[in-house]
């Protein structure tokens, strides 16, 4: 077989007799594949040595044992421009330009009536904002493709929007400001490419976990900007109070009313996005493999298409 | 002390030395006392035997023991005309309309696309129409008002139609139905009088509860419809699904993203509700009692009032 | 290897360069083995269109990786009457007869003293007794053999029938009916083959399951029949309470004590079954393996045998 | 008010300004109620000495305040023969005679085949058979009345008997012995006294608990007898296990048939006896209060008698 | 009766009837009483202004019901100097002087080898000092006496001692560093008086909690000293997972020994002081009342007294 | 490849095909590889027969598929004499000799000023002592190393020395006995060869447990000894209450001070043993591999060592 592949891990390593071996992860949009390069030319070598996302054009064998497949690879080198191949085709990517998405959330920050939260969210995007343009939201969950953070902000705000008019007893800029700072620091938790594919979690995400680490920025920046005390201590309450209970991570519960709706758009955006993904590889009619961030669930997907809605 | 009190529970009982006496619980808006006429003359027990929500007017003692206060009537009489008493000062009941709320519904109903989902829905409305004019959503949780459900079910439509905006796939029709159902047979589940208070759960409502007696009349007036049996099905699968985990009484995890969104929708509108409630009588700057509807939480009101937002 | 088999599932897969190839489950009584045919032939296309259970005959290779075996198939045919092969050699079936099952199950019906009781249980095994004939009572779990419904039944009854003696002020009418009733809605949550091999559950059972299919049933036929509404309340509280806590499906507790003993009868029969099949493949003095429906329990098989106990 | 009285607890105990006053719990059947004696005479004091359950003649006022009852004693003296006070009237027992059950059970013993099972059992019965003949086997929970435990044990040995009829495979004798020996330690866990009152647990009770003190007490008169190992071991594990699950005492799970029906033949003793109990006091049509003991469920009496039922 | 007592706190409080009263809790080292001053002069409202304890001569009525103690003043006022009252006696407070606590806790500071965690640890002590002196560790659970966080954080440093000994591939310093700060930001959770009583938590305590607080301090003075990052991240590491478990607030368990140390540490003091105290109010032989720290426990005290150990 | 193995366990089995063949785990100190002998000689078959553990010499074929290895052997032979193999090699180890552990646990017991606890714990460790000396702690989990419970033993006293100088309230000598003795049982409840390999629980460990065979124990020998009832009783208990909570093994939690702390002193040291052995493999500045006997945690090393602590 012959193609292109995405090189989504690759190590060295060693069988017990000795012998060295490039041990790759190779992808595409599809999924994963593990190969092996059982002759490493000094080529190959230092060609892995650079630390970043390649495409490679691979020819090899795959061979299938028990549903799982391996590639035994004969030939590998990188993609030359003559190849013509986009990266794009071999990456997940959010559905919306990252540029357009970050317009989008600071019209809805240039909106806020409260120049102390505008001031403390407009410092922390903008120090952000290098990495915000292409992280995830997660290594395996939700969102977790190109500029998915970014299109997860988005997509709350926009729920934050109508609820915020729903319940207008709600503080529309401190749910605003909740929002796009909630899960910030997943920037500082995780290591990720410029691809939006997570290598693993930093030593201080392990440690701490973005929680606490974008409670100590909210704490810092607030710190710095001169904000009231009371509006700081709100968003950094909401922040560690967004996964809703101690179990997954959140050791207060929500105290005040935004940082409960905060909890609730959260979860929707990142179940509507699950449940999505899980259907969109479904058949009518029948029901989804069983899906881990689903907390294991199935999903159906019905035969009967809605129908048409008219405008209400 | 004299004044005009709700009659909220009545009973003949006897002490040990087999004095009969009248106990009762008096309300008005602010709370609830315990009052108890020890002489009962044959013109109150008649006056007590018809099982109306009654205003009377009380005359006697409050002595208060340990921060609880027990009322000593000397004198009751129903209300007459001339004591000029508006029964509305003394339950509290939702702020809109009953019939401006069944008609705001009946537009989302009106709205919808699909014929069959159109006509269970409106069927269901219909028989339920007078009892859902007056009933609470809940003997002493969220909505436990005068025409509490039908408020709850209103603002919840309300941000069902701006979610299926945001989030496209989602069957918009099929999403108000759940909404619209979810709560119907507590109907059914609960006995509760005109003024909206709840005496008691049904013997029904005991034994299988409003999430099951609300399937077995969809799974009716579907079958009388003769609606198609994936839509019955997946409207029964909603109400079956709507409190999300079994230790909360849904056997089944919901299986379809409407269903999921329902859950959701449903829990901010009730988090809200209590919410509000508790910040009502919570001073700036402090903290709410416990609050056992919210899991034992207690909630606190920010000093800083959001400023006035803009439009968007 | 040449040999008979059950076919137990069969499907047309690809492998990554596109070969068609026929993966199939083959079982007899002691097991089963992963086969799969690589060179499809239209004849052995056409023989499995037929979605039927079908005894074959296979030569082929056996391979043992890891301990998991995979059998090539090089030669696949229908079994033909001259194999003069008995399909009840290939599957597990109850150790009594269906029809006599069914007659003794009648039995119980026929002595109960309520008409009432006795109209709706009958009129249920009726509209039921073709599946009901050879029905397991579950897909993987206790009493997944061919009848296995029916003997668990039967079994139940004679239990209900000495514990109604002993406690004697349960109504043991109302206990017979709960039995009878309790699973029957699995003719409608599984799809079984005349083999009582389970393919899969239905989008019913899915989204509902048993329990819910089970009192909509009791519902719709206890209002045909006119049964009083207490007792047909009471049928299907049985039924929603016989997993005993919500964790388990069942919403609410049991509420009567007919209820409380169906669930302990069932928990009985279903334990004495998965106990009795761990140890018959456990040598005497030893532990079996841990066993998953017994809550990943091992169990243990004495060395001394019970003395022949004189009759009581 | 005058009547006779059971003391059911007494304490000599001081007032913030040092009056000594008796505290008494006066029972009879139908409930308790606290009593105070503020005038102490060395006649009362000194009848008050004997540490025994005592009847008593009290004349005194009963207030009611806030729902709970008390009574101010204003004479008591000891009950005397010419007052013709039958003690059975103020005290709970089991409807059976005590020497009536201890020989019922005798009878099991009998029947049993295995002499060394045969052997234990008796040994441990005589050892017991003092207490035995009033204890309870509670303290408040089921069968918390005199002659309870004898009561328990003869009800469990009937229904196992049935089962090991229906269950062939069952070693009955084993299940025999597990049965009477199962909660044998409450004897020494519990202190009560001749009218089965359990005034507190003993200090090893606490410490140990009755499983662990049963074990230790089979495993030392099976070790007298030279009982075989396995079997003594067989009947140590059914004691440890017989609660089923660590969280309410049993740190292993049931590993064999007869361990696993033992824990279910206790639980419907036990439940059938709660459940009982709160019906006898619930009327047609209702539902009885929380009840403890089951979970804090509520039960339900149906309307229905069941209809007198044919000889099967 | 009359007497000096501890104000623990006081507010003005209204009848139904609109008399105001003041409602005082007056206590002593042997525990509390509710008060009730029903006559409140000009004098009494004016000296309970200022928000200070307050010793108080006190002369009423003591009146029981129900074992619950009220006291109904007659006289208050404020202990004068003739009156020869030592606050000491009302208020209880760790076994060691604060000074000489303090001085200890240094000396371990001043030996620690590691420069950078000693000017951390010393920059937040010296920060802390007024407030450390006095401050209890708790409000209500263990040590939560004048003086009590000094005494627990003393007792803990020399347990950290011997098993850094016992242990010793742990980093010492860093352990010390850990017991001394972890709880530290119990200052800024609970609003203490100089007496050692909790009036309440803090708004950011209530928001935050000592935790998060204490991790966002150690991270700011860090900072400001340039301690190195990593040793920064451990000490705050541990702070955060010092509870252990997500249940009890600490949603990262410990993963470096010297934070599984630090916690099991931590239980030892607590749990050795809370059953200290529950067996000093206990007899010999007998169990103390249910714990409430303790998970509900009792304890026991044996008779055994222990013999007088030898040196070892 | 050629190698020596220690043979860990082996066992004939058969293919398909009816091939025997001998199944082999091999180790040494590194780890494991599973091993087949396809050609079984006479000789070989002979030389398995003894159920000793065996070195072996082997000769074979190493093949690795999905990251896990086989090995096909083509030779094996028993170690000679002259292959000059230490046994000691092949086999973890305590890092103190059996003889002078044994030897220091008995000076904490000579020092025991309490006769009777010390001619229990003296007669208990005299019965145990052959298998003390090379027994492991646990099958797999913490010290499960030959010798490692002697080395846990010797290594807890150590740190129940210095606590019962900091909290001098404890009876040390009930302490000490309560280490010494805790886990003894492990003896009986796991079968380990000299090596100290365990092969399998007894029956009586699978059907009671070492806690349970524990009590049993120290409630004969202190008989035997006539130890006073309630210092055996107490012994008893810290071993019945050892592992805290019902979930893990305790019916009864810790009741006394030294139950207590004997939970907490057996935690640190299995805790430190499992992160010291995790890290042993670990890189600095890196996470461990997720530690299963560590509730499934990573555990971080740091980079900055410790710098060398002064002497206190």
């Amino acid at each position: 077989m012959i193609g292109f592949f995405l090189v989504k891990s690759h190590a060295i390593k060693s069988t017990n007799n000795n012998t060295r071996y490039l041990d790759l992860v190779l992808g595409d949009k599809t999924g994963e594949i593990n190969a092996k390069v059982w002759e490493i030319t000094a080529e190959i070598e230092q060609f892995f040595e650079k630390d970043e996302p390649i495409l490679v054009k691979v020819k090899g064998l795959i061979t299938e044992w028990q549903g799982k497949l391996q590639f035994k690879v004969e030939k590998i080198r990188p993609v030359l421009p003559q190849d013509q191949i986009d990266i794009a085709d071999y990456v997940q990517t959010a559905p919306y330009e990252p540029a357009f998405m970050y317009k989008k959330i600071m019209q809805y920050v240039a909106a806020m009536g409260d120049s102390e939260l505008e001031a403390l969210v407009s410092k922390i995007l903008e120090e952000s904002k290098e990495k915000l343009l292409y992280y995830p939201a997660a290594q395996k969950n939700h969102h977790s493709i190109r500029g998915g953070l970014l299109y997860h902000i988005m997509t709350m705000l926009r729920t934050g929007e109508s609820l915020s008019q729903i319940y207008s007893n709600i503080n529309r800029d401190l749910l605003y400001a909740g929002i796009i700072l909630h899960d910030m620091s997943k920037l500082e938790e995780m290591d990720a490419n410029k691809l939006g594919i997570v290598s693993d979690y930093t030593v201080e995400g392990h440690l701490l976990g973005h929680i606490v680490q974008g409670i100590k920025r909210v704490d810092r920046v607030a710190d710095e900007l001169g904000v009231c005390q009371e509006k700081s201590l709100l968003i950094q309450h909401m922040i560690l109070a967004h996964h809703n209970v101690p179990e997954f991570g959140s050791p207060k519960p929500p105290m005040i009313p935004e940082a409960e709706l905060l909890h609730y758009i959260d979860m929707i955006d990142s179940r509507m996005y699950d449940m999505d993904k899980a259907l969109s590889s479904t058949e009518e009619g029948a029901l989804s493999e069983r899906v881990w961030s689903l907390g294991n669930r199935r999903v159906y997907k019905p035969m009967n298409k809605p129908e048409k809605p008219e405008a209400t």
